[in-house]
């Protein structure tokens, strides 16, 4: 390892701290509870101490390219605070990249998370043949990454990629946005569980129901039984993919790019609804229904060379790097040149 | 005048030819019908013949730089063909550009006509201080063209900008694309009468439903009773203006540009359907909510300069070049090196 670059993927649960070497390969990882309820201070200190940790064992051997760091939330390119922060409280208006850069002496890039992701996937996963994709994280909330001609779409003020609040039923389920009816009230985790406590209450001695009273129900269960060929969770997966075929259909109308990445934790029950994500697509878009592959979500990843017949199609898949594209991304930023990033 | 470009408006029923210089002024303009039913032949026969009489006009003065034409459906940006056309029948295929660059020997370049309207409202119009903007043109349908660091934004294959197909209720009025509820069902002059058809029947004493009985009936009649304070037309205006603000709002947070620039002929509405949209995105979208100006849509021609309260504020306005639009983007399209089209 010649060159290598730390990536950090705070979030609102957990701090995960990685060194990173220039092909992408992850040689080193801490991972640490982000103690958001001991205050922002604490949480730089701990970060501060594993990155510390992380350099001591590898600055003599290999050259520090610098730090990237995901965070959720809204971030001023120009400044480095953090804007706005639902899932890290305090934090808004902080000077992180200064305070970090100040403490560690070294090039610190702060992030949107779901844009960190999206540069993850488009450098070593599903979006790497592609200088032009759109990624839609399915977490807590939906996130969402655009990359334009190699770089991140930061849009004016680094607000770009909020997809997750495209509106799906304007008179829909309300959101904490303001709005109703948007993308993250039906295809997040958090949505999935919902739709699914809605659907057991709504038929209170089917599987579902009794599966819910159990203390550990999360949208994993209902993926499990999605799975088993239960009409009720498949249904709640049915709303995901319909909601997100509506947005994904939007996207491919306007943008007209080549690959849309889906990813994030709740993205691990991508059988269980992308068949609902076609369905709409292939009526909802006619750009995509010019432009699709006989094969509907293709793997990209065979190859170095994108097959012939994907040429000029526009291809719906799932993430490949899981939870680690925030990593890989993170650790990107400080090795591309900063009209790149 | 020292240069200048052709440019021309090829459209379903019109087809004009102008003589625009560098400044964008247009010296010379010439207005045909289509003879769209007389043929293909026919149609680019009138065409090469206007333009010729003007080239005859000024050749000896000034040089020509090319021949811009603005056309209404999807081109394939590397072979000058146009691959669909719905208003153009028997063009799909058609080698446009090297028939008429063959006859009249020199440069043609052809685009999708909203595309042209988003470049001339971005040389000369409402986007002519930003970048970065988007154009929804309300006509028969609903086109649209989208602008990035300068250049039309084409897509993969020359597909992005179709917003007139985004989503906007999931079961509603069925389109000609396939889907249901786009917003040109919604916001296109043929969605204006057809909603205040639907009013007037379902209110037969209302005076809407008189106006309506008027074999001269359409958009127009509605706006002048929704402008005399006609609820059962200002209703038609408000549901134009929810649609309108409902895809923004996704576009918006999508996309984060600075200008987005609403035009084409049912726009003379716009006093009629603004206030709508602007309600909706003060609720729909947190990104709007975060960057809207005080004045909702305030002028940006009056100087040169950006006024300092519109930075990084999110501006919703109509379009300024009126018809013209399309003349004036497609003249500056020769204009411009090939890499910023």
């Amino acid at each position: 390892m010649k060159n290598f670059a730390i990536a950090v993927d705070l979030g609102g649960t957990n701090l995960r701290i990685a060194a990173v070497d220039e092909a992408g390969t992850v040689v080193e990882r801490v991972a640490l509870g982000t103690e958001v309820s001991l205050g922002r201070d604490r949480v730089i200190d701990d970060m501060c101490g594993a990155i510390e940790q992380v350099l001591a064992k590898y600055e003599s051997s290999a050259r520090l390219l610098g730090i990237g760091i995901g965070v959720p939330g809204i971030i001023d390119m120009q400044t480095g605070l953090l804007r706005e922060s639902p899932n890290l409280p305090g934090w808004a208006d902080y000077p992180v990249r200064a305070e970090i850069e100040r403490r560690l002496k070294t090039v610190v890039i702060l992030e949107n998370d779901a844009n960190v992701a999206a540069l993850g996937e488009k450098w070593l996963g599903a979006g790497r043949q592609f200088d032009d994709m759109a990624m839609l994280t399915l977490g807590t909330g939906v996130g969402g990454g655009l990359v334009l001609r190699g770089s991140i779409w930061h849009g004016m003020n680094g607000m770009a990629g909020e997809w997750g609040h495209t509106n799906v039923e304007p008179e829909g389920h309300p959101c904490k946005c303001g709005n109703r009816g948007c993308l993250e009230q039906y295809a997040s985790a958090t949505a999935m569980l919902r739709m699914a406590k809605e659907a057991a209450a709504a038929n209170p001695n089917s599987a579902l129901a009794r599966a819910a009273t159990d203390p550990g129900f999360n949208s994993k269960s209902v993926y499990d039984l999605a799975m088993q060929g239960d009409e009720d969770a498949r249904k709640v997966f049915r709303r995901v993919g319909r909601a997100l075929g509506i947005v994904l259909s939007g996207m491919i109308n306007g943008l007209n790019l080549p690959m849309y990445v889906i990813g994030g934790g709740a993205s691990s029950a991508w059988d269980a609804f992308a068949p609902a994500i076609f369905e709409e697509l292939r009526w909802r878009s006619m750009v995509y229904a010019a432009t699709a592959p006989s094969d509907p979500a293709p793997s990209t990843r065979a190859s170095a060379q994108l097959a012939p017949g994907l040429r000029f199609k526009t291809i719906v898949t799932r993430a490949q790097l899981g939870s680690d594209a925030g990593l890989i991304g993170a650790a990107r930023l400080p090795m591309i040149p900063e009209a790149m990033r």
